[in-house]
């Protein structure tokens, strides 16, 4: 898909990931950082509230098999499932790699399904085969390149420096799945590979007629690689009030919890129920 | 051995011994999960049996001494232990580098040896003599590349990523030999380098006439990549399956173990004796 | 800036910080070595009094953001902000480059105020930024040289060399910021930085006339990798005079007010009131 | 010193600890694996001894000081301590590199005779300097081979792949000082060096007329990595051999000593004044 399409659609998916976790782990780490008197209540509210719902049903497993299926569909409707043709050449590769990497997403939302149904699977299953298959995405993005021109490589190797610290961190925390961190810095390698697929198709395939870039010009790939920390700085800033929101949002709700609290359990359960559903 | 045999013995020997390990692993993953009622006594039977089975007979350490001494026999055939001719040249240095990385595996298999018959010996030195021999494996192939190529230059380094990890695994299992992740690791990327070694000597060297592939075709490198990619897929999905097999003939042993168990000591113990003779 | 200035003036940021940091550290280190009868006092009276004045004025924090806040201002008088001129083109591109380096170290200085501060921030955030800062800069650096003379990209790659190590030393005081060697390293290799950005000045932009360096000559590349070593076995023994230096005077303190102790606490109160204005 | 002794001179210096080494941690792999009844009497006899030798000459570090101080002044008896000539220009800058490898090693050897006598130094100085001086080594040989022929990079390539996990092995023991794999790996790895200096110097700059090398041909390039993993293979079999001799030598002593102690106190305490004098 060597359009800009090929690229904003990915893009899409990786921004939705980054951007859902982004939320998801900000209200984990309010609720650990919570301290006070009814921190502990709070946090089992909330946290067992999301646990049990995500228990239920699994979403991030069923949403990346739902897209990645339908890039897999997408992508054969073109490519009409035939790799070599009846001249005996290879047909449309492209769609086959894209379709590649989908299927491994799909591996990664699957074993997501198997953990949330509480299927006999090693744990850290889910996040070892998404670290395998940013690694298998960041494979076929390294040797792709042969033979195009200079900032299209440059663009694609910015691609690459976003995928790696993925598959590190997610190998990670497949060995260490309980840290602040770890979840912190992959929702935010997410959001930068979506918004970094997005520019590379602005870059490549300018959708609006006139901006065409020059792929050879020097100036343009300093100004690429200059973009890149922008995106980065950006997503950084866009997490800080992402954090400092949740984190105040959860400070008065604590606080009015508190002062609920004092009412008796009664009113507290009710709370606690309707929070539930508010927060999920 | 630069022929279609060259790769596809090699191959032979990394697909038996993947394949031996993932059966290995399942088995002793599933005694591992198999929680509940009879579990500890079921896993004492069937690893104190395995165990005791292979500290009797060390049958990797002999598998891998008889394979690399038949290898370094069969390369010496050829070049019948002259390493420099009458005329002061090298002579066949490719099988002398074929009986190079024998050697070290040969040396493995010692080791393998050595700890099963419990010899004072640093312990994990079989994981640290395979972890030296892959990288002298790896070492060879990538000085191997000169002047070569481009697709015979791509295939053998996508094998050369192949046995990266395979080092960094076994290398770990050095210090950390009770894990449930390395050994399965460890089991995929040798099946992984098998197959890949039969792969390369299909499009290196195609047994059957009329597949010759175009070495400087910018499709082929891209097909290339992607075929590593679907082996990785392939192997995931058959180890999936091995696993599951293996899981639910536990399950099925355990509760008819279970059942027996209430009958008294006496049939639990002929049980296990039976389930020793089949496992092994 | 690609003058001697443009290097000069970061050369003085990293030369005062690695500085700071390497008295900072000795003392102490000092304190943690300083056993005998009088140490606990002496540690708690100089780090104790350290911390309270370090988290009443945040002054690394400061500094950082008012050295950064100044080479963005200094940047921008000469860009005037303009990033794509009225002919479409990029504007003087590599002040906006240093304008970004400069963001993120002023990023690491915010949070560093926000530590000091004691915002509900996650712990090592300071840590972080700072090891998100300098891999900024070595990327930048990194895809600085295309078409650049050979000195030029060589010097630039030994720079590269000491801003990687101060990447991963960060990154590991982030997990474990409570150790005695990671600090040292990291002031070692931020004064290593410095006297290399001057020395890097010094080669590229000679800032006395008459003495150009021949950039293509093999023997300039040979002297330029050992002047880095050389730089390097300076900070080391200058290193080792600091410390020398600090733990005599600690000695010499620990000594004193191991006499001054045995005259009463009111005394011992007042010599630490003392040292607290002295080492701080 | 580009010529055989250049490199036959290094190569003993490494020779010569890598085999100390063997020597050193066999015997201490030996008592730490020889259980039985005296074992604990006997390792506190002969460490217990080793280590107050030790501690009163710190051998290594004299050794290291004396061989360095000895290179230095040799090189500088060439250089005669001229870096810029009259002309202006660069004065025999190879023997000033190995000038700045030697200085490396002599601060190093400095160290172990700081923490030999105990000095308040942080621990682990000595492996961190070692760590240091190899890789100032391994930058230095990395910047040697601008413009050299194909042979003379691949063989100090693979001299760079010796020292490389030399690095990371000495950096490792910063950290972690008492086990049993690091030092045995160090040993290794230093009489690789040793020996692969020896091999360079034959291939580079044969001592002996008519063995000359192809600097270009590909027959020598793939022997010469075979060759270096030869190089491997045989120190693990030396070191193998000097392993099981020490371990057998041990027993045998330990054997006599269990013989020895029914007869009294005293004469175990004689043993121990004989043990101590052979050992050491």
């Amino acid at each position: 898909m060597g359009n800009f399409i090929g690229h904003a659609a990915p893009g899409c998916f990786f921004l939705c990931f980054g951007l859902w976790w982004m939320l998801k782990y900000s209200v984990m780490w309010a609720s650990r950082l919570g301290g006070g008197r009814t921190s502990s209540t709070h946090t089992v509210c909330c946290c067992g509230g999301a646990r049990r719902f995500l228990g239920r049903v699994p979403i991030e497993g069923l949403v990346k098999m739902t897209f990645t299926t339908g890039g897999i569909i997408f992508e054969q409707l073109v490519a009409h499932w035939i790799l070599i043709d009846s001249n005996g050449h290879f047909h449309i590769l492209g769609n086959w790699q894209h379709t590649t990497m989908h299927s491994f997403f799909l591996l990664n939302g699957f074993c997501d399904i198997l953990i949330a149904l509480r299927a006999p699977v090693p744990s850290g299953i889910d996040y070892a085969t998404m670290s395998l298959a940013c690694s298998v995405e960041g494979l076929l993005f390294f040797y792709h390149l042969h033979g195009r021109g200079n900032l299209d490589v440059h663009v694609h190797q910015l691609l690459i420096l976003a995928i790696v610290p993925c598959v590190a961190v997610t190998g990670l925390e497949t060995w260490n799945p309980h840290t602040v961190y770890l979840p912190m810095i992959r929702a935010a390698l997410a959001t930068l590979q979506g918004t970094w697929l997005w520019q590379a198709g602005f870059i490549l395939y300018p959708p609006f007629p006139g901006h065409d870039w020059d792929p050879d010009s020097h100036e343009n790939m300093m100004f690429v690689s200059m973009a890149f920390c922008w995106h980065i700085l950006g997503i950084l800033l866009f997490m800080c009030v992402v954090y400092t929101v949740v984190y105040h949002i959860y400070q008065a709700k604590e606080k009015q919890l508190g002062n609920d609290m004092e009412l008796g359990p009664l009113s507290s359960h009710m709370l606690q129920t309707h929070s539930d559903s508010e927060l999920d």
